[in-house]
């Protein structure tokens, strides 16, 4: 080496160690006060779609800016258009939680930056993966014949799922691809996610591919009409590719019965995937295990902890009980990837698309064990409580409707008032958009046999009763304000 | 609300902020000591399969445990088993970097917990993904018309890719499938990654649909053999789906010829997909910019930030020139997702498979200002210097030789020791062990026409000339020591 060489180093490193320190520490402090005190923040910003971007140059910078500058844009520009999913009147869509254990899993994992994608390229990550996922497995009382792989969403571990179903309907697809098979297709309730219509086009099934199977009064897949749509298609040189059965469905968290669609699945010899992404966790409490009864005869079953198990985004659980199919679909190992100890560990690279794979045990991990099972069945048996007295009080109530059975910690429901449904409907898209215009709570909507319908999900960790029942409250207030508008203007 | 209900938010909440803030803090201090001194740390443990996972009780805990423990067990049992990915002398696959900005984003990011899937659902998390990705576009010199995307790896946006090219290809099989389809092919150079493969499987094409083309000595992909490749392919009609070129292969970091690979994509109307997930931030160096000459003209590009960008894994991102295509092969927008800002604003969860979408703008963001244009192009420019000088180096001494041209950060080389092929390969696997089982550094290998390479990756922002120079003298040392210990055993 040239000693006069210029000391390229020194001003083309990383930010230093103690400059490091001192903006983490101050991240830190905003991360405690934000959870200490978010509840007093708006939970949807008053924003407009642009208006953030606005405030951003719409070049990048040539010469560095200091920490200063940018964690002050982050409090000025960002948080001001922020929806606070980490906030315990969150209620839309499913509410999750970074809990305090899971971040700081993830702040470790982020400065160790390893890929798990070999043993050999991360031995403690790969793992960690392997132990997390069977202490989760334990925790929802699936056999040990399940094996579990941390993915990043609950979209990308299904379309596996459907990966590997594909795989076992037709072999020689795998060579060939599908363009000389006879057509196929995957099953699902009306209610199921669209992450499965979305699975089956990604592995070329096309929408023709997906067949929607009718529901009950109460939103669960029909097992009657599952087994007609099979033997129709099987009469037609239709394949059966898999079936998809939902436990918590995103519209009312409705729970697919397993165990008669198991048998079916069973019978027929077709692939089946349960999509407990949302509902899974609650397989931990020995209250519900009836629920769950037949989903441990399913090939392959996803169940997401950074839904409703207090883990951050993002971490999805594909448990398989037929690994081999699953690796079979898409292993291929090249030489640069090639180690000695692939035969003696498993590669999680293997049973799925991403190569990358961030180091999601961690925080998993932690999770697990700061809260514990009796803590974590505690929490969710807090939430289903909570539920349950929202659901009671809202039926309870003249004007409003519960719109599906409260089993899990979703709450659906509706005003009545109005003549028609179309107004109805109006009234409620009102109700929905003055409740979050107020800040004060967060919800979404689903449409239920033509009728608008309110969803306030339960799942965040620091939601309480009083979050919920609060909520509650400024939801009636809302509709009586509107109606005593509308009295009022009919009088005028 | 009941007066005397329990209160049982009391001990079912998160760990309290005060905790959090203690540990968090202490999570902070580890970090910073680990950035300061990773340097001194094994970079590739003395770990066998299975020993971690020993030390790991097999059941989860019942009972909460400590921060105080986890932290513990991280330090005593995680960290032992780490191969290092952020050390300065980990040149192994690509080198990454977790740079200081880069943490605190994600930490930022972990504790707001947002999911970016539309812009409602997180409206600041949205527009800066649109921010960040445009910046990175300007800085990569690519036109306005690339609309940018992050995803979890170049796998996943490469499997996008795919799909989108599928959707041009075969217009019809988004409602039919690929069933009545003619067959059809993926064309790519024998050096490109796995996870071109892996989304041809993924997308139905089979292995079939997947046809590589061979490169020049230089291992580049040879444009008149991809041309041969596609008349060849329609004369016996099969129909050419998608070309993916790289720049900066895995193996050798080569860089096929995108002008004419465009060109050829161009006249037959064929979807060219750039695989620049390593090799991408080169195209910030003006004096670089004849590699990417016709990148411009591609219909999709991936490019990884966290991977040459100092960007935390994971953040890859997916340009398209098309996007309005690559949305028709995903997008499906049930009623529980409709909101009125669908028209106003881009729904980015239409651009790909994962409907949970992590705040990872946010760190890009940082990772971008924090070092401006001028100090990420200084900080790559040193790599592209340090690998040339390690190539010079290595291309002096005797009995060792480089394998491929050294133009971006990699080189590829050997020791030619051994008086057969085999007896070398069996030499180079064993310098390869010997270094990483030093700790000193960590490589890997790959083969190239049958010969055993070692592979250095320059990339990590902690990485120095002296760095690769003292790692360079190891590599001669062990391979110096396994003549003298050959020789010795020779003349006993």
């Amino acid at each position: 080496m040239n000693e006069e060489k210029p000391d390229w180093s020194s001003d083309l490193g990383d930010m230093p160690p103690e400059e490091f320190r001192e903006y983490a520490h101050e991240a830190v402090n905003w991360v405690a006060d934000f959870l200490a005190e978010v509840d007093d923040l708006p939970v949807f910003p008053s924003t407009k779609p642009g208006e953030i971007r606005r405030k951003i140059p719409a070049a990048p910078p040539s010469a560095p800016e200091s920490m200063d500058a940018l964690l002050n844009d982050f409090r000025s520009v960002i948080i001001p258009g922020m929806n606070h999913w980490n906030h315990p009147s969150f209620f839309g869509y499913f509410s999750v939680s970074a809990s305090g254990p899971g971040i700081i899993g993830e702040l470790l994992a982020s400065a160790l930056n390893v890929n798990a994608m070999v043993w050999r390229s991360a031995p403690a990550a790969s793992e960690l993966e392997e132990v997390a996922t069977d202490w989760l497995r334990q925790l929802l009382n699936l056999p040990a014949a399940f094996e579990g792989v941390i993915n990043d969403t609950a979209s990308s571990s299904t379309m596996y799922a459907l990966a590997a179903a594909r795989e076992r309907a037709w072999p020689d697809a795998h060579q060939n691809g599908l363009f000389g098979m006879a057509p196929g297709r995957v099953y699902a309730s009306q209610q199921a996610h669209s992450s499965i219509e979305k699975g089956v086009l990604a592995v070329g099934l096309g929408q023709r591919g997906y067949r929607t199977i009718s529901t009950d009064d109460e939103f669960a897949m029909r097992p009657d009409a599952l087994g007609a749509a099979i033997v129709e298609d099987l009469d037609a040189g239709i394949k059966p590719c898999a079936i998809v059965a939902t436990l918590g469905t995103t519209s009312t968290a409705a729970l697919d019965p397993v165990a008669e669609i198991a048998s079916i699945a069973d019978h027929y010899g077709i692939w089946l995937h349960i999509d407990a992404a949302y509902g899974g966790p609650v397989a931990m409490l020995p209250e519900s295990h009836s629920w769950f009864n037949g989903w441990e005869r399913a090939d392959s079953i996803v169940v997401n902890p950074h839904k409703w198990l207090f883990t951050p985004i993002d971490c999805s659980v594909l448990y398989c009980r037929r690994p081999e199919i699953l690796k079979r679909a898409f292993s291929i190992v090249p030489e640069y990837l090639q180690s000695s100890e692939v035969s003696e560990s498993r590669s999680l690279m293997d049973f799925g698309i991403s190569l990358g794979r961030r180091f999601r045990a961690l925080k998993l991990w932690f999770v697990i064990r700061y809260f514990g099972k009796d803590g974590l069945i505690a929490r969710i048996r807090n939430h289903l409580r909570i539920a349950s007295l929202l659901g009671k009080a809202i039926g309870d109530e003249d004007q409003w409707e519960v719109m599906a059975p409260v089993d899990l910690g979703l709450v659906t429901f509706r005003s009545t008032r109005g003549e028609t449904p179309e107004e109805q409907n109006r009234i409620n898209h009102e109700i929905l958009n003055a409740v979050n215009d107020s800040g004060r709570a967060f919800l979404t909507h689903t449409v239920l046999n033509e009728l608008v319908v309110l969803r306030l999900a339960i799942g965040n960790i620091k939601t309480t009763e009083e979050h919920v029942m609060k909520t509650w409250i400024l939801l009636k207030d809302i509709a009586e304000g509107f109606s005593e508008g509308s009295r009022a203007s009919r009088g005028s």
